[in-house]
């Protein structure tokens, strides 16, 4: 039992409960991970999609128009917009959100804008349990949308199964694609806004960009899109899906999932251990000797080699 | 003694020996906190001034003028830039620093590129750790240079004594900036380009928001510069001794600098308790665990409070 929502509301795919277990997951509220836990065996069924590139690349209206694509295939979807570059507000700012408009009156769909609030770290862990919890709920496709901004976009690769992309003529300039890292994590590209001038040049240095990589099993494509008109979009959805047979037939989706899953029982045992670590005596000592170092009485080194041990005799089991 | 460089050469200013030190703390390589631990109490006499903004405002021409000018004020200028959008490549690009060519010829300044490679949450750290080097060199300034994105501000904001937030007419829009989190960590805003169209709107639009806060007893002011002529430079360094006098008079400078080290403690308590938990038994059992999960045998909850019980056995002194 987890306060302030019953797990089989969630099952069953209600939307209410299924916002507020995603909204108790968010602000890491009491009964969380007992929510989480009650939840995990009934997740696995869904597919996680990644969909990152710099702002104004067309990420939203690409969600958009796969969510409308899946749904006439007779799919049910969710869709995560993560916000990393917003951790005061507390709060995705809805700008982008307003055009998904059409997707959003539809019951198969659910939609979900979460901000990073502070911590980047935690984002790829929060998209990971909101995404459980629309698996749970039953839904066919889950698009994880993020702004690619230096670490988030790893965050959201490591979140997804297969992660694409989005690119457009104008950001598409690859070099900063390189930077970014972005070519490490792509599955497949997308050139966006593809009926604008310099379309044909930035799929071309991509690929030949791409070429360089050392080539695996899998060759990451670029595919051109006009999202604004739905032009492309049919082509995104295959190429997810030979993706997904490419990753179920060379066991790399299980793979992935298994990382996925260390990466996630190793941060909840490092967040039990620092939890354990700050308490009030703790705390206390660490306020006073940063005082001190202030002073030159300590270093930092000395302090924390302190606390450490103080924390060793004390957490005996 | 810390194997590859000599802490008096460092702390006699010597450029070879700063570079490499610079170099053994980025890589964390062995040595690296013994050199800063012998270094530490040498520390605490340069200014750190964070200066940060969206890409393309002009930080590195600010920077570089800055620098400039704080040398023929007769003190000794450290700079660091550090690129928080450079995971992978393991250098921030040099592009932005080949422009500073002028000042790098002057024997006063040190600079020095640092990529975040791949650790977001590392990069405060690292970079309170350079500028330490710098500090115990004996620079009297020392600039830390970032782009903003997302949370890479507030880490160079926790490594800095005043933050200058850069904005241009373009990007000056000021809900981007509210968005993300500027307003919040901004000491002051420099609206560099003012030579462009839209600048007095962008200062008014700044101001207007500014004043919405609740008013402390420092109020942020919106300083206009044109960096590629200098325009403004020499009133951005007076500002920031204007708030530099003001921290030292309402005792907010050792209140920062306070925050720091404990902030600096606590993580360095982290990193070596996440030392001890992670040997090669817990690291086998984790990815036993995560398989087992995979197939719905265990929950990552019931995984992580097994490895959180196993440590707490393993690890009393």
């Amino acid at each position: 039992m987890s306060p302030g929502v019953d797990p089989d509301r969630v099952l069953a795919g209600d939307r209410v409960a299924i916002s507020r277990a995603i909204s108790i997951v968010e602000n890491d509220a009491p009964g969380a991970q007992l929510l989480l836990d009650g939840l995990f065996r009934k997740t696995g069924r869904a597919y996680r999609l990644g969909i990152t590139g710099p702002p104004g690349a067309g990420k939203s209206t690409i969600t958009s128009r796969l969510a409308r694509y899946y749904r006439t295939q007779g799919r049910t979807v969710g869709i995560l917009a993560v916000d990393p570059t917003s951790p005061f507000t507390g709060g995705a700012l809805l700008g982008d959100r307003v055009r998904m408009g059409e997707v959003e009156l539809d019951a198969g769909v659910f939609i979900r804008s979460m901000a990073s609030r502070g911590s980047l770290g935690g984002l790829s862990r929060k998209a990971t349990e909101a995404a459980d919890i629309l698996d749970a709920a039953g839904k066919d496709v889950i698009l994880l949308e993020t702004v690619g901004v230096g670490q988030s976009e790893l965050d959201i690769a490591r979140a997804a199964d297969t992660t694409v992309v989005v690119l457009v003529p104008e950001s598409g300039d690859s070099i900063q694609a390189m930077k970014a890292g972005l070519m490490e994590i792509a599955d497949f590209f997308v050139l966006n806004k593809a009926d604008r001038a310099g379309a044909d040049q930035a799929v071309t240095g991509l690929q030949m960009i791409l070429g360089f990589r050392a080539s695996g099993a899998w060759s990451p494509a670029v595919l051109k899109t006009v999202a604004s008109t739905g032009e492309g979009i049919v082509e995104v959805a295959q190429e997810v899906e030979a993706h997904r047979r490419y990753l179920e037939e060379s066991g790399g989706l299980l793979h992935r999932r298994r990382l996925r899953l260390e990466d996630r029982i190793a941060g909840l045992v490092e967040d039990a251990v620092r939890e354990q670590l700050w308490n009030a005596e703790s705390r206390e000592l660490l306020h006073r000797r940063a005082g001190e170092a202030l002073g030159g009485g300590v270093t930092p080194y000395g302090a924390a080699g302190e606390l450490v041990t103080l924390f060793r005799r004390d957490h005996r089991s």
